[in-house]
């Protein structure tokens, strides 16, 4: 119980980084003040427990604990950074939980109740989000060596700040170079609602859903709002707007659940208020659990965004694309976590991922293991965001038994 | 022919401030930098010609000429303050025109073919764009006690800025007293293009058309733009795309030119790719010749609200509107401007104007005349913006006799 009791308490106090008064949610978007403060706050509490702290030149932060000199890590983690105005559980909840799983297994290795075959590291991955600087993932994608170092850390904020900046300002871009990963481990909030729904305490995360996310430029012309003749305009947000109808009527041409779709994201130039505006930059997500809906959706976006360029006579051009495939985790770490979790007596099941998490970055290049636990009617990206302290704890339970394993050699692909 | 060739002069120097390299347009935004050196500029051609020149605490900027002591001022100008990437023309031709026609018959008084009842002012107006300060017409407004001075020396530019402060940085705040006006000249392009398709030189306007603007406040609820189930949502952004495209909609059900929509500025938060936008705020414009229509577009537009209420699950709210009706200019002007045209041969006919200009305000406290010279295309707040050397060097002549009568005391209401 102990553990339990030391996880609660560290839990209040990480809570209190960029909490906004008067909600339970937080703001420490990546490199912020407030993430400066939580990452002084984590290289104490590892430490405390006796683990060395690093960082590497993107600001990934690792406690390490070699018990096997020489030997490649596992590694477990999650990010500490959040969205503006966000809940205290994305991300956070996993560097937490990992940091108190692996803090409850040194204890058991000092006390030859566990033995070893490979060290142990906590990791709390820079700029998951990716709000402030894009991509998400930034952290994770150049650990991995699929994002360049350069061009993330020269990634600029709204206000013109690069990563290497904020990383400065705050003290957090280090010089640890990257190191053997044996297995990885990550626990999410689920932000979404099944695993409520089915009474499921943890959540075997099997695959991730498909997307493919674009950047659209809409290019019309600047008018007098009031003056110029309605057929004369060339009105850019008029555009963009049938664009962000189009991908809701999209969505709503599937099945429910079959084909999510977002525009959360769009600049528009002059933004005056007697001006049409020339110029709006938007980005739009598809998502599904199915890449063949993407593909078939997708199609039918373009042929849409046709239709809108002859209605409106505004240009409009993908800048920018990303996407992917339904994309597994390996099958041996879901049973592996599901044995954990039936040995635990945890209610568990199979779910899929339909955000992306840093272990879809992880997963390709060692054995990797997401798990869930759940979120009160899947709320997230708010303030409202909730997980249970039960369920908090189950969760972290099952992550121990997992690393437990990894540690001792039983997940390798 | 000289005045002709002056004017065409301090026109070239005119457009250099604030130039937007390869092209014809400007950016020079109430009391930016730009507009600093340009009112420094124009403050030292009304010193050359004999003006005295004096701002008040708005930061409206006159040139005095006393000629019968302690008599009202005749008052010509303009606004030479843009949007953003704008044309040369729009404002900035009022002023220098205003300037040339008082330089003309000033020279006229002191050679004493022309007699005066009343003083010559000329005007530069403070912030008649609106696009970085609000409200627009801010420096006719508090000269004209329609707007309370503190509350516009209060108003915040985007970045937080306070027209006091932007007034301050340029050194343009001054404290000259009001004065009495004994009737107010305004020379425009016209923004439009029918008097270029109808092939007139002279526009005189003898109405605003009706106009309903009104700010919108969209509120959803935060999301993971991919995680949260479509019918969880309440997304601000698509609340708000739903109201741009209903204005345009609305629009399109009337006959051409009997409607003008338009929603040109709109801020969101977060803004963030992820995840779904909680709040929007935009502004939306209705404008007709006809009071009628306002009234009934509104109506139609209030119950489209309503639906989109229903239909998307977020909140919207009316938080601030700003109207009036059709709007008559004195008819006596009009009469005035028209034999002025007639006796100089230049085509000529009314028009009424869609766009607010400082004489909407102006036409409150004295007997005002607005003139309009032809637009290319009509287009407008917009770097392609053009008027030719020959239309302005009409409207000129046409101004310069217009003041001339004022001056001698022709127009009284």
């Amino acid at each position: 119980m102990k553990h339990e009791e030391a996880f609660l308490e560290d839990w209040s106090e990480l809570a209190r980084f960029g909490a906004i008064r008067g909600t339970q949610g937080v703001y420490r978007q990546a490199a912020s003040e407030a993430d400066g403060k939580q990452r002084k706050w984590f290289a104490g509490l590892l430490q405390n427990y006796g683990f060395t702290v690093q960082r590497d030149a993107i600001g990934n932060q690792f406690g390490l604990l070699e018990v096997v000199p020489g030997a490649p890590y596992v590694l477990t983690g999650s990010h500490l950074d959040s969205q503006p105005t966000a809940g205290r559980f994305d991300g956070a909840y996993g560097v937490l939980a990992s940091a108190h799983a692996c803090f409850r297994i040194a204890e058991e290795l000092r006390s030859k109740q566990t033995t070893a075959l490979y060290n142990l590291a906590v990791v709390n991955w820079f700029n998951e989000e990716g709000s402030r600087f894009k991509p998400s993932m930034m952290g994770s994608g150049v650990f991995t060596g699929k994002l360049a170092l350069n061009s993330a850390l020269s990634a600029t904020d709204p206000h013109g700040i690069t990563a290497q900046e904020a990383l400065d300002k705050i003290n957090e871009r280090g010089s640890m170079k990257p190191f053997d990963v044996a297995s990885y481990a990550e626990i999410h909030v689920q932000q979404g609602r099944s695993m409520e729904e089915d009474g499921i305490s943890i959540g075997l995360v099997d695959a991730t859903w498909a997307a493919h996310k674009f950047e659209l430029k809409v290019v019309g012309d600047q008018a007098h709002s009031g003056a110029a003749l309605m057929e004369d305009r060339r009105d850019a947000l008029l555009g963009a707007a049938q664009l962000i109808v189009a991908a809701r009527e999209l969505t709503d041409s599937y099945a429910p659940g079959k084909l999510h779709t977002a525009c959360c994201e769009l600049y528009l130039y002059p933004n005056s208020p007697v001006t049409v505006a020339s110029e709006v930059d938007l980005h739009i997500d598809l998502r599904s659990p199915s890449a063949d809906v993407i593909r078939t959706a997708y199609a039918s976006f373009l042929s849409r965004i046709e239709a809108i360029k002859q209605q409106t006579k505004v240009d409009i051009e993908v800048t920018a694309e990303h996407k992917w495939d339904q994309n597994p985790y390996p099958n041996n770490g879901v049973e592996l976590a599901r044995r954990v979790a039936q040995e635990a007596g945890l209610s568990h099941d199979r779910v899929m991922t339909v955000a992306g998490h840093d272990s879809t970055n992880l997963k390709d290049i060692a054995p990797t293991i997401m798990l869930f636990v759940p979120s009160t009617e899947g709320i997230s990206h708010n303030v409202h965001e909730h997980t249970s302290d039960q369920d908090m704890i189950a969760g972290l339970n099952h992550l121990t038994g997992v690393v437990r394993r990894l540690v001792a050699g039983e997940f390798t692909q």
